[in-house]
């Protein structure tokens, strides 16, 4: 039996909210071998809620609905479903106890929030609020859980995960195995790809195209957990042998938690200089608790007064060849070892556009440097998109570069 | 009659990747007076496809599908969508002939690319190498465009929305307006809102809670345009009066792009001093064209090392107040002003955590300056969440904060 997860709210229809909280719920099923079968967005309206919950329950054994379950005009989830469930309402003196030992006795949503269908099992909210609630029909469960992403992260990690381990025992598991790419197109990889699809029949191959790199999800669903792990290792082993200049595997999720890791280990440090991608690639760094153990600073050199006056590269260096140049990148990377006294340094100059680009340096055109020991290495390339996908892209290859060098 | 969006891909479901295509087709539909009223997400397996595409089509006039174009083993949109309408293919001389002009007759996947179903409309695609396809049955259309965001966002404005607007002309016209609350919580703002309702109850409103801000999406369908538009500036006036001191109204989209929009027309400049997010308040900016007009650059302050050096933050004011104090903030937003000669300052020091945090200075708790004209307004707040959350309310707050100072 399969797993559906329907997002309340009409600013997702809209196109003024990105839908995060699906990514968050994939992830944490993911982990405990549940791939999310559906994903659903509606707006908040009785009728298209109702016909909605019947559909995925009748589809699905467990359905989890995200949103709706605050106090302001717009909220009616915990209606429809009790409608749905035909459950009347009581006042939960627990809900309301633990609410205004949070809030204060005089929180304006106390007694709003109290208010609690009596046929639902009642899911607390440690961070908010709303509680969440789960009904059961004996053959399917819905569960609702509140919109807001802190209270819906907390909510799915101590309550929906333990539940559906528990008492959803007719889930199909699977498993899943993922590995990334940099700095290699999606047809690179494909050939490949269809060579072990051939040879290992139960793997399905998803191949997913980012800014400056590729992801590959393998899923098996149809063996035992010892052969399907042997096959999506043998599977990882070759992809990684074959593009090993480009691969990027490690027990954590992201470059920047394995870049993190690895200066920390090794008790190293970091500065960066930053153009066209203007503290991005700081800001992405800093995202990851630990990073106040190797990162000195950055410097967000957006002009050449500031190229000039605070990196000290010479304006004879910034009038012969540009800011946007192998020059350039390699002096701001040698001065900042100097400056900051750092183990390593990182430096971006590139044209993001849409204006800028020239004939020789089209829009796209980037340089980067890593200097560390007193060596710098550089590089040079053509990042593909608008103005936020070249700075993503940059970002993604230099990132990926700079964990190739610290991994060394 | 309405429209759904489907998204395909295993990478969504698993959350993998963040759905960020269906953000921009419902902005996009949305400036037409259009709304999304289903979007769903399903993995790409024929059966399940099938399915789909005939229940959203039975639904709705119109049915747009991102994804699973491309030449890759996982992409079968295109024979799922001809199998349903009982299409052939051929081969299509114009895109092999395209697709060799722009990428070179050696190119691995034109001959796959340039096979189209016989009876669907081929979309152009100027960016990429898949085609998309329309299908009409008579009552409704389904269309097929590219899932990587640049093909999509390409074809969406150039073919798609141009199709829709000659051709489905049975859909509903919604006129929606928006209006976004800085540093207040939603039931700060929820009892305005049920007040408006009554006056106004052809009005929908949205209420959805962001870090450090609040939009409200006000949307009117079942009036003609002239009454529609009165009522929902009325409505915008009422709220922009009664929150004046956090209202962010603007032509724009975004706080960023109004900053760049103020400094730009007052030829003044910028530099910005980071420490918790990082570079991230600086990153924003600069990813919104123009930035290059303005900004100056940015110095991510993340050691006590790097105040003292690069922005002359005496150790005595470091050792007495600490690094995240009101005086620290000041004083690095004065000699921002000096050091770059720029006519405003920004600068930021907080906890973002998990760590760091003490009984007098906890986690979330930051201190903020604007320095202009040789004087500093200091802020002090106290962000909520984990450290994404943290670091992306404090960006909000102080963006809001610089704009509300530049528009006086």
């Amino acid at each position: 039996m399969t797993i559906e997860v329907i997002a309340i709210g009409g600013e997702l229809l809209c196109g003024y909210t990105t839908n995060t909280n699906v990514v968050f719920i994939g992830r944490k099923l993911l982990e405990e071998g549940f791939i999310v079968s559906r994903q659903e967005v509606v707006p908040d309206e009785f009728d298209v809620l109702t016909n909605t919950f019947k559909e995925s329950l009748a589809r699905s054994s467990v359905v989890i609905v995200t949103g709706g379950l605050g106090p302001t005009l717009d909220d009616i989830t915990k209606d429809v479903a009790a409608n749905l469930f035909n459950s009347d309402f009581k006042v939960d003196r627990q809900v309301a106890k633990d609410l205004k030992s949070r809030f204060g006795n005089n929180f304006p949503s106390i007694d709003h929030q109290s208010i609690v269908p009596s046929k639902a099992i009642i899911l607390k909210n440690k961070v908010g609020t709303a509680p969440g609630f789960i009904f059961e029909n004996g053959k399917s469960v819905l569960i609702l859980i509140p919109g807001p992403p802190m209270e819906m992260n907390s909510m799915m990690v101590h309550d929906v995960i333990p539940y559906i381990k528990k008492n959803c025992l007719d889930l199909k598991k699977t498993y899943v195995k993922n590995i990334n790419f940099f700095g290699l197109p999606e047809m690179a990889i494909d050939p490949t790809l269809r060579i072990l699809k051939t040879e290992y029949p139960f793997i399905e191959f998803g191949i997913y195209p980012g800014a400056g790199k590729v992801s590959v999800v393998m899923k098996c669903t149809n063996l035992k957990e010892s052969d399907a792990d042997d096959q999506l290792n043998a599977c990882l082993k070759i992809l990684e042998k074959t593009f090993q200049d480009n691969v990027f595997m490690s027990e954590l999720e992201t470059i920047e938690e394995a870049i993190c890791d690895q200066f920390i280990k090794k008790r190293l440090t970091l500065s960066i200089a930053e153009s066209c991608t203007g503290g991005f690639v700081s800001s992405k760094l800093v995202k990851i608790s630990g990073a106040s153990e190797y990162f000195i600073g950055g410097f967000t050199c957006y002009s050449d007064f500031y190229k000039e006056n605070f990196l000290s590269v010479p304006k004879s260096l910034l009038e012969e060849f540009g800011a946007v140049s192998e020059p350039c990148v390699k002096q701001m990377a040698l001065n900042l070892l100097e400056m900051t006294a750092s183990d390593y340094s990182l430096t971006i100059s590139g044209i993001a556009g849409p204006s800028g680009g020239t004939p020789e340096k089209p829009v796209g055109t980037v340089f980067g440097a890593i200097g560390f020991k007193g060596d710098v290495k550089t590089f040079h390339f053509k990042a593909i998109g608008n103005r936020s996908q070249i700075i993503e892209w940059t970002a993604n290859i230099m990132l990926f570069e700079l964990y190739k060098v610290l991994s060394q």
